[in-house]
């Protein structure tokens, strides 16, 4: 019988198994993946996180693991399959939760729901052999890269238009790159990418490749009202078509939002007694290491007065 | 004229600095100290910021200095007065707001408040000389460095108590010394601290003195009501007589709740348009490096959708 079971290992993950294990909590981490780290292993470059400027992805990922392991964290690599709540699980009538995996079922007092969100991608050639090699899809994370060069965002919606707005300030040029002939962003987020100079929206327009060698030098893309092709000189190419929370297991455990996410505040709290949720998976403003990192440590300390 | 001033190079404000010099914004960060790191300086151990397992305290606010030293953030050592807000800034109308300081006047579109808070000292012989030497003022921060040794907390209210428990789980035996003969802290945690066998509370009992040479052995005390006095062996103090917020200079600026916290939620917006704060000064549950470093991240996201 486990204090908590925190399922998923990436940043809040492990943040969670450190704390957690500080606190003196019996913890398992049950990870899907073989490695541990989440979203960040596929991370060229991570200069956002404060203390450890120009970091590669995979070495912050594996720092992470090797801090969880130092203190001492259980994993298991298991697949969730579901969540049984609010169970008898002793003798006593003390009650909990199940968690049901591959591996075989585990009882826990507490659940720490911290698996992530996906990128959509575009599926185009070029997309996932320049993956971090100018490829991105956050540019709250890569943006700083492209000081002074050519950028092109992917998309019609609020992120891309925000994205086009953020890199309007640290590029020389930004194609925002649009399916439709009208975007779907909110108009204050419109007004701005119109007004701003430095934006040229290429409407009607889809990516068909993403080109270089080692790094993007172009992309192809076509107008699907004309039908007519063209090449376009970019150093990195955003791509802002979606993020998807990988919450399929727990829809109906805990309250989530239209879009999938777990509703739970700054607390991590959800909806269930018992049941926090840390990370990407969170309905949140900000999906950055660091506030998934923080996440974990404010799930824990709610965790811990939920066990008083 | 800056696109944010940044009050305070405490992981918050260091946080902010690198978020805002990515995001492109034209930043100044004041601070009254002529070195950086706030609080995590004069730590003698950080062992919970995910990546750098037992680092140095101070080792880890250079760290952070220099992580916004190479995004190119620019210093200015100076002492706030106080903010006018709301004031044209320029002769197109431009409305912000004036940061008054000793090195002069600064006028910015937005501001970000992080200047901590500061924990309440006993104020008795050997508390200075070892803090970070087994004196400590965060059990959440420090407790896991007394696994299966013996701990004191000195207070009464709400914090101590969720101290007591906390280290109960961690420590072989746990003090609770409180000068008065009950509790100020919740019935709940009241019931906890009675019902765990490690916690023993000394009524009426104040500390005196800390004792130890390069770490704690034992602490000097006195019973208030026999005026008996006498020593107890411990390894570490825990001392939880509250907390302020370093927020002065900034009541009636922004709205604050009773203990001085400004009052901002995870998007670190006060109730003043384009005024942020972030890190302990923020009304919040948890006070850490990386729940502070966090409010850096979300706070720069709200100020560039301000200025937008």
């Amino acid at each position: 019988m486990y204090d908590l079971i925190i399922i998923g290992s990436g940043p809040a993950g492990l943040s969670a198994a450190v704390y957690a294990k500080r606190a003196g909590l019996k913890v398992l981490v049950l990870e899907k993946n073989p490695m541990s780290g989440g979203q960040v292993l596929n991370t060229y470059e991570v200069d956002n996180y404060l203390g450890l400027p120009g970091i590669n992805g995979f070495d912050l990922g594996m720092k992470f693991r090797e801090h969880a392991d130092k203190m001492g964290a259980e994993f298991m690599e298991a697949e969730v399959a579901g969540v049984e709540t609010d169970t008898e699980l002793s003798e006593s009538g003390e009650k909990g939760h199940v968690v049901k995996t591959d591996k075989g079922d585990f009882p826990t007092k507490t659940l720490l729901i911290a698996t992530g969100a996906s990128y959509a991608k575009l599926g185009i050639p070029g997309e996932e052999e320049l993956a971090g090699m100018g490829v991105s899809y956050c540019a709250t994370c890569d943006g700083a890269f492209f000081k002074n060069r050519v950028a092109a965002v992917v998309g019609g919606g609020d992120v891309a238009a925000e994205d086009a707005v953020f890199l309007a300030r640290i590029c020389k040029k930004v194609y925002l790159v649009h399916r439709r002939d009208e975007l779907r962003a909110a108009k204050i987020l419109q007004d701005k990418v119109k007004e701003l100079p430095n934006i040229e929206i290429l409407w009607n327009t889809v990516a068909e490749a993403i080109q270089g060698e080692g790094h993007v030098t172009g992309m192809e893309i076509r107008n699907v009202v004309s039908g007519e092709k063209s090449s376009l000189a970019v150093d990195g190419v955003f791509i802002a078509v979606g993020i998807r929370p990988n919450s399929e297991v727990f829809q109906g455990i805990a309250e989530c939002d239209g879009n999938g996410y777990l509703i739970a505040g700054e607390d991590c709290a959800t909806t269930v007694p018992g049941i926090y949720a840390a990370g990407d998976i969170r309905k949140k403003n900000l999906r950055q290491v660091i506030t998934a990192v923080a996440d974990g440590a404010n799930a824990i300390a709610g965790i811990q007065n939920y066990l008083l």
